[in-house]
């Protein structure tokens, strides 16, 4: 099995952000592991992974990825590190033991998080609802495909107050395409709720509602000393739907590879507050 | 300049789809011109051109593709064809005199169908504006930037009817997350408008409107004895929004690469309709 990880180096980071890391470094002094993360999932720089990508990059987030193609190495796995991202990673990736080697830095300290996708919770084979993430990850997953698709949209709502919701226009919330479904364990938060759109024309005007039915979107728990994070909808197309473009602002962040990728400043302050967040050790 | 067609051969979808095939033909079987379509842009058939070829594919419709990496070879464009697709591909892979055999064809009763993004129309670079297809198609392009996200949504509406918008539920229309901005010219027939969608949060509850801005999003006019179709949106993520899963059925394409694509009933019959009624002559 061969080891791939793209040539982003934690060099050039931290050259290309220098700022950015700096404000970032600022905000985790206090119970930071480390400054690296580790990006499982999503396919090479120029499609999926772009977002996530540029994101960390313009946050000033040193971090390694793994694609979804590839394993990782022991080695990789024992490297400090602030927390793991899982997005759309095949679960069948992780040979024997890795996910154990995941499970128990987070008991120490390190974050995990999970975006949804077709190869992420449940998905479209079966991916992580045996597996020792279900016990970590503050919410059960369904034990058949919980894939759920919306072609007039799913409106994201705050629940609470959190500091990765602040900052942010909740006021004319963005929608998403669509999520995995799942279900909150007794002792988690959920953040942000999904609520599906209904539109109907009678008579030449439209009628709009919100299905009974809602999602839970964001959930936030603790396993351990790691911060546990659980996103239902994608980080990228096709589920992140318009969320990719919140925000009155456009961000370009050029990639290393001399692709670009180019997002609403608001999707770009949710993710970033989500990984300061996720990557600290709980108090 | 390198020339490459993915290796899908007619043969192979008129051995796959016999039926639909047949269906197809008898749709078109007085004024056909062949049973092909040349089929421009998208990426590998594992991302963006999946959509369009697992629709081709399911419809019985013989294609030959050239990626957006890729420039065609003169002898391809001399092939008699039904209708040229161009979606997402960009116009400097066309090399001098290519765009002109293209328009020569469609004067002689190919059709002609252009979808929209970031390589379409305007697009983010400058692509289509100045070449002859300004002249071909039923719209006018803008001379900057056209491309538009909504973080709300744009839902579809149909302005009057026609064989490319029947048997659909557009009583219940799907959202699409961006289109190219474009206006009409006057013998050109709008047959969908995009209403960008508002969502304002107000004291716990929604408030929904439409902008009162509206843009063509299906445009369709004739040239010589060619049809031309326009649709300003995108046929795939991330634009696409949940346009791609429309519908109460899912339909799962296997492709001759071994991938697949999941899309929704009522997003492939429409597709199906458009390339059905743009593959005819005028009559």
């Amino acid at each position: 099995m061969t080891t791939h990880f793209n040539n982003l180096s934690t060099d050039w980071v931290l050259q290309d952000n220098e700022r950015s890391l700096k404000l970032f470094r600022e905000g985790v002094v206090d119970n930071v592991l480390s400054t690296m993360f580790l990006y499982f999932g999503d396919d090479d720089m120029t499609r999926a992974a772009a977002y996530l990508c540029g994101i960390m990059t313009h946050t000033g987030i040193p971090f390694e990825r793994v694609d979804s193609t590839q394993s990782p190495s022991d080695t990789l796995l024992q490297k400090p590190c602030d927390a793991f991202i899982l997005s759309d990673y095949p679960r069948e990736r992780f040979q024997s033991g890795q996910l154990e080697t995941i499970v128990s830095a987070v008991k120490n300290g390190a974050g995990l998080a999970m975006f949804g996708g077709w190869e992420s919770y449940y998905g479209l084979l079966g991916e992580y609802h045996e597996t020792i993430l279900a016990e970590v990850l503050p919410v059960t997953m369904l034990k058949a495909d919980d894939r759920r698709n919306f072609s007039q949209g799913v409106l994201l709502s705050p629940v609470q107050t959190h500091p990765i919701l602040d900052n942010l226009p909740w006021e004319t919330p963005p929608f998403v395409g669509g999520l995995n479904e799942f279900s909150i364990k007794p002792e988690a938060k959920v953040l942000l709720n999904g609520l599906p759109l209904s539109i109907r024309k009678n008579d030449g005007r439209f009628d709009f509602s919100l299905d009974t039915k809602t999602y839970p979107m964001l959930v936030v728990g603790e396993y351990g000393k790691g911060r546990t994070v659980t996103l239902a909808t994608d980080v990228a197309p096709h589920w992140v739907g318009g969320f990719v473009d919140w925000g009155t602002e456009r961000i370009t962040q050029n990639l290393p590879n001399g692709g670009f990728v180019e997002i609403g400043n608001d999707y770009a302050t949710f993710f970033a507050q989500l990984l300061r967040w996720v990557g600290k050790k709980t108090a």
